[in-house]
């Protein structure tokens, strides 16, 4: 058990208890009232306890990839610096980007991501070993080639297969198309049956460029979330479109009637210039908006502090209307809506939800005065965390990570780095 | 002296001495070169040194607005919230806000800033105690009135021979004209004979909204830089105009002429909705940008590297141009460009220059891997260094305040935020 004392927990101050992985009781809550040997003790004084973060849009090991092109053109960007990097990929390198992603995720207040990418098994792994939790999908891309087609769907249900017999709740599945201007239509219709088949949800990307949706209307007549819901590729399933920059709104109906997640990455689309998604409109149509980082090729980081910023910040100033986008909503993004998109019982601290949170010290400059915190964390925050709780483990414990050695991340990563640019 | 070792200096591992106020030398210098009784030793090793930041747009004070009142239109936030607090300003006050604002700047790596505020006996009292490098303006608005431009002169004046008389090289005085739309003519002439009788700089929020700038049009028949400069407000001395959001072609040539810096707040803009400044255009005409966070009511806090990523990634965003703005130039901006804004001899580091500089230990997994890291410290860092020495002297050392104690400002601000809002 963990027992929290004295931390400003929904706007007063109070304690909380963690029994098994859930939030048992919140209130005033006597150090006599819990087992001392079998409890955990956390001072939460001058402290907020607030709801992990959940990152919607993830390629974790791409952590590696941080700073190594910025500031050129998207196609030079691929072409030039990703691919050739990503085609020196293998299961060491990945795992050691996994595990230094997670550490970064973790140390700035992020519980679960929404990972797209290759090497599954190693990924699995450093999540496992830092205890942060995943919805984690194997990257699918056929370019509209059939054997490859057949290729990247068994490589997807062998993932799910394996997640699936971990048996560990913090571990799932999902299915990961690329987008509609990189997988067939086959490629497509497959993916909505897996997903219903293994109960798991889609990522995918969507509408990220002007250029790609082109390609989509060139090649089908239609824009791409027409396309695929030509075919029913939204039917019974939670599906993660992430980027939706530039979208009709005739497409933002079809989200509308679909239930269909955006998960918003103002950051990595100012960075490669792809534009500022009509996020405004999607709200004013119930469509629900996550946050994600997207990988640190385009960011360069995973600190969804600075996506909740930069959400609350660039609707304003692009629409000039200063009203738009609320800090409490921008918080939403990135904890309850994040946590509905990736069926996670979390998002809120609330008895009876995951014990998935995260302890801030307010005693610093940019939290002071203590008073409007709830603004602060939007406006004002680093992402600086010091405790970290999830699924009932302390995984961060006073700015230390608990289950790794960071150290050895660090070696693991430059090594991994020198390898990737040699 | 202060003798950093081992660190990442100008790309390469080197040394660093301090000697006085000033970097005596860069390269190899051995411990035993140095008198080990007179010498504070640094031990530098996996950290990079680099230019303390120089924040050129700050009203420091208001670090005790932060977070009181967000989402809401600019007119509702000055009259409903802004300026009733104001009302209730006094020395005591402002004193614990200037502690507190330069305390974050010190702690996010920021060694000089530009401020426009009231209680300047204060604010240079703080300043003095924190051990951060100032330029200080009293705010000055006539509202047309002639008997209150006499005393606003007058005021401004007095507070040029107070921070003259101190005779403290690390605080310079500015005149601080408000704006074109709430200072007369008069006013404005005075500011510019006595910045040249006291050779200091002029500091004025200059185009941040549409609507301040129709105010001018109707009352001149010129837009703002073409009426001041049609008397000469920008002859012979530093001009550094904050916001420059909305700006006709030929205020920039004017802009290019005078040798005008502009003070680009990218958040600030962002949150109050003001629009974009065209930053592109500007650097074509080789008008000096620098940075600036504003006052904490519209940001909401006074970490300069914020700054420097809103203002890599938001002109890429807004022109769809993944080129604009690269790393080099937005740390430029916040950087060497600052420094020849107030006329600093720092903003590199080269011998012979001001020992204002930042120490990062790069063990982070945001600054991971580290070849990369003058990208990181634009797309990447949150900003928390983790020691600073302005003007020769340490003022933070490993993360902690070493010329004040730290939990007392948080006190004070405390308190004077409850002041401010009973």
């Amino acid at each position: 058990m963990i027992l929290v004392k004295d931390a400003i927990i929904n706007g007063k101050k109070q304690d909380l208890l963690v029994e098994g992985n859930i939030i048992k009781k919140i209130g005033n809550i006597s150090i006599s009232e819990v087992s001392k040997d079998e409890t955990e003790i956390i001072d939460g004084k001058n402290c907020v306890l607030i709801p992990g973060l959940v990152n919607t849009h993830t390629h974790v090991p791409m952590s590696l990839f941080r700073g190594v092109a910025d500031d050129i053109p998207l196609m030079e960007w691929l072409s030039g610096h990703i691919w050739p990097m990503e085609s020196k990929l293998n299961e060491k390198i990945v795992y050691a980007g996994t595990l230094l992603g997670t550490v970064e995720m973790i140390k700035s207040g992020t519980t679960a991501f929404n990972d797209m990418y290759f090497f599954l098994d190693s990924i699995i792994k450093a999540v496992d070993e830092t205890g942060i939790r995943s919805t984690i999908a194997y990257g699918m891309i056929d370019l509209f080639d059939e054997e490859k087609r057949e290729k990247e769907l068994k490589t997807a249900r062998k993932s799910l297969e394996t997640i699936k017999n971990l048996n560990n709740s913090r571990i799932t599945g999902a299915l990961g198309p690329h987008a509609p201007y990189t997988c067939s239509k086959e490629l497509l219709e497959s993916t909505n049956t897996l997903a219903r088949e293994y109960n798991v949800p889609i990522h995918i990307h969507m509408n990220e460029t002007l250029d790609e949706i082109n390609q989509v209307v060139e090649k089908t007549g239609m824009r791409p979330f027409e396309y695929l819901n030509s075919f029913g590729f939204f039917n019974d399933v939670n599906t993660i479109c992430a980027h939706c920059v530039h979208l009709s709104d005739s497409e933002i109906q079809i989200m509308k009637e679909k239930n269909i997640f955006a998960a918003h990455n103002p950051v990595s689309n100012l960075k490669l210039a792809s534009g500022v998604s009509p996020v405004l409109k999607l709200l004013e149509n119930n469509v629900p908006v996550t946050l994600g980082t997207d990988g640190c090729g385009s960011n360069n980081n995973m600190n969804l502090f600075e996506e909740i910023k930069a959400a609350a910040l660039i609707h304003k100033g692009v629409n000039l209307n200063p009203v738009a986008v609320t800090a409490k909503e921008a918080f939403e993004f990135a904890t309850l809506n994040g946590a509905k998109a990736l069926n996670i019982n979390s998002g809120e601290i609330k008895e009876g939800k995951l014990a998935d949170f995260v302890i801030i010290n307010m005693k610093k400059p940019y939290l002071t005065p203590k008073e409007n915190i709830e603004s602060h964390l939007v406006y004002s925050f680093n992402g600086v965390v010091d405790t970290v709780v999830i699924d009932g483990k302390i995984v961060l414990n006073d700015g230390k990570m608990v289950t790794i050695d960071e150290e050895k991340v660090y070696e693991l990563a430059e090594e991994a780095y020198l390898e990737l640019t040699k």
